[in-house]
């Protein structure tokens, strides 16, 4: 695993609610041009609040993160702590406090264990070890079952550098953005510079674009940081790495929803545009119905003409509707087809489904994963 | 149980899938005065294609019904059955088949078995019994665990008669309407023979205010038919039994929803208007977080905010927002209250949630279901 150079970091247990990981820190020796996207939630978490303001000037050199607890509707309290936590590793680090970003996630509504916060960040300096990344996406887990990394190695003139991202979040997922945390770093910087615009293309095409349980989390927070130790890469060959990087770790946050046993991947073919495919897509792929239905191997294809025809605005002639699972025609299915189908939909864990409407040609692919029981109680059990 | 006069009907096996009641009918002695409210789904089923035409004078005499088999997504051929299942029953019971109104519920996309359907239709006149609608109300159910039916009698120079509903749904119910069929009968007329307004209202604050999974499905009809028999009523007291059936059917339709062990009724209070009202009304009960709370027992009021939040375009102020579970405040609630809550949702079977918004004064309720590994259960293994 190769990890972007300049960049340290550290994920320990400080015991916020068990003895797992949950406190990390990333540090770049350079200051980093930044950019950062934040969830739309009306009621944004504090360190999304206090994330906003320190990425206004467009750089930073550290991201503070804390897993199970999320610091969200703490009131003016939170956001005292979340700029409390960005001043003591400022400190700590001996950088200035607008170039940290905090984040943290975990159970919403109840107050950070500050002393003990406050602490570890104290500590943070001698904790940090090059690259050692790994560690941090163990430490940002909450639900998560498995680590989500991604990385792209990037020749150039001789030397070899890295966009490295990582991500967590599995439940209140649908990103506008999602409980979906990620940080992409790297030792290249784009040639125009222009961070905030490649990062919020590269969103819009993968985390955007995954949808769990259509719940909106209050925390989603993705952050991109580039310390420009390797110099610059040209826009297209950065975005490139950096968008299959964010699709990456995207099918991985979809593929570990909350009980998930399959990664779901639509593709919505023949849109008029880029928003009659994302309602029509998002519509198949928050079904409960659908969602269950694959789980269960069940070639139910009325429910998909169910999904696509209650988004009643945008309405489809049946006759141009083409809905395939696996790459098999559904519509009207005879029973040898159907069994074909349900025998793929038991067989493979990556679920491809294309619907076609006819009425364009914009094309847009979409993630998510079926509903089981184990979505179920992973959430009638986590307890506050 | 009192059944309004003049109404003949019986629900039998005809074997469409199983040995349960499947095919029934329901026939008034004379003309009545009808109206009916569809679904909204793009892809309506055959037999709401075919309401439609035949509801347009305001008239109707029977109503013919299959389970097992909806008739959706069948194509011009679905279209056809259903006419002719209309044209069977209007010859075997001597009415105009535009006096007939077809409902079909079950499994979409698979023609009806039209050979025992019509069979059936021949056979009806000698099926009929007075009353009887109970039977009815048996023959509908699909998915459902019990009957649904709501009445209320009415007296009027000494005479008493009655306003009687039944219902059927229990999955893919996101009224808009939801697979659930209604009838509402009665001997009784309102004065102003509007019943397509008042039907429409009671609608509005009833069915269209219920949501099991966010799913619309492709059937849903509420028919509302009057005979007359015993004169008119004044409008105001016609709709306030109307609507005070129609609310009961929608929770009965609410608890009973698939795997359901809770019954949710949420009062959203001081919305600037009914559109607020129902957009944030149903971002909570939409959301499978917070129904798998409450099917846990878990107090997760940041749930709550988070459903609030997902509203992208209707911002509401953090410090003017109250949520009330079983009339408890739960924003911030502290130990011992979150104690209470927890008790409160383990041992009630119907959960009242209050929201304020203190945006306006618009109030208004809706009601839904738990979310539970029953519902995984159904739906996963329910075969097309």
């Amino acid at each position: 695993m190769r990890y972007p150079l300049g960049f340290f970091s550290f994920g320990r247990n400080i015991g916020i609610k068990d003895n797992t990981l949950d406190f990390s820190v990333i540090y770049s020796e350079n200051v980093c041009q930044a950019a950062a996207v934040f969830t739309r939630n009306n009621y944004p978490g504090a360190p999304v609040i206090v994330g906003r303001d320190h990425i206004q000037n467009g750089l930073l050199q550290a991201i503070v993160i804390n897993s199970k607890n999320s610091n969200v509707a703490t009131g003016e309290k939170g956001v005292q702590d979340s700029y409390q936590i960005c001043e003591e590793i400022a400190k700590s680090l001996s950088i200035k406090i607008t170039d940290v970003l905090p984040s943290s996630t975990g159970v919403i509504g109840v107050p950070l264990p500050m002393e003990k916060i406050l602490s570890a960040c104290r500590d943070a300096k001698q904790h940090l070890k090059p690259g050692n990344l790994e560690e941090v996406a163990e430490a940002i887990m909450t639900t998560d079952t498995r680590k989500k990394i991604a990385y792209r190695e990037i020749t150039k003139d001789k030397e070899t550098g890295v966009i490295f991202g990582m991500a967590k979040g599995a439940g209140m997922i649908e990103p506008n953005m999602a409980t979906m945390l990620s940080y992409i770093l790297s030792d290249y910087l784009p040639e125009s510079g222009d961070l905030k615009g490649l990062l919020r293309k590269a969103v819009d095409h993968s985390y955007n674009c995954i949808t769990i349980d259509s719940d909106t989390s209050t925390s989603d927070t993705v952050v991109l940081m580039c310390s420009g130790i390797l110099g610059t890469l040209p826009d297209e060959v950065f975005y490139r790495h950096l968008e299959s990087i964010a699709i990456e770790l995207s099918k991985k946050i979809a593929r570990d929803g909350e009980g998930a046993t399959k990664l779901l991947e639509l593709t919505v073919k023949g849109a008029r545009d880029d928003n009659q495919a994302t309602k029509i897509g998002k519509s198949i792929l928050n079904s409960p119905l659908i969602k269950t239905a694959i789980y269960g191997g069940d070639p139910n294809w009325g429910r998909f003409v169910m999904a696509v025809g209650k988004v009643f605005d945008e309405p489809i002639p049946y006759d141009k509707l083409f809905i395939y699972l696996g790459g098999i025609p559904v519509k009207a299915a005879d029973t040898i087809t159907k069994q074909k189908i349900a025998d793929y939909l038991k067989k493979e864990e990556e679920i491809v489904i294309t619907v076609e409407l006819g009425s364009g040609k914009t094309e847009k692919t979409f993630w998510s994963c079926d509903l089981t029981e184990g979505y179920i109680k992973e959430n009638a059990y986590y307890t506050t």
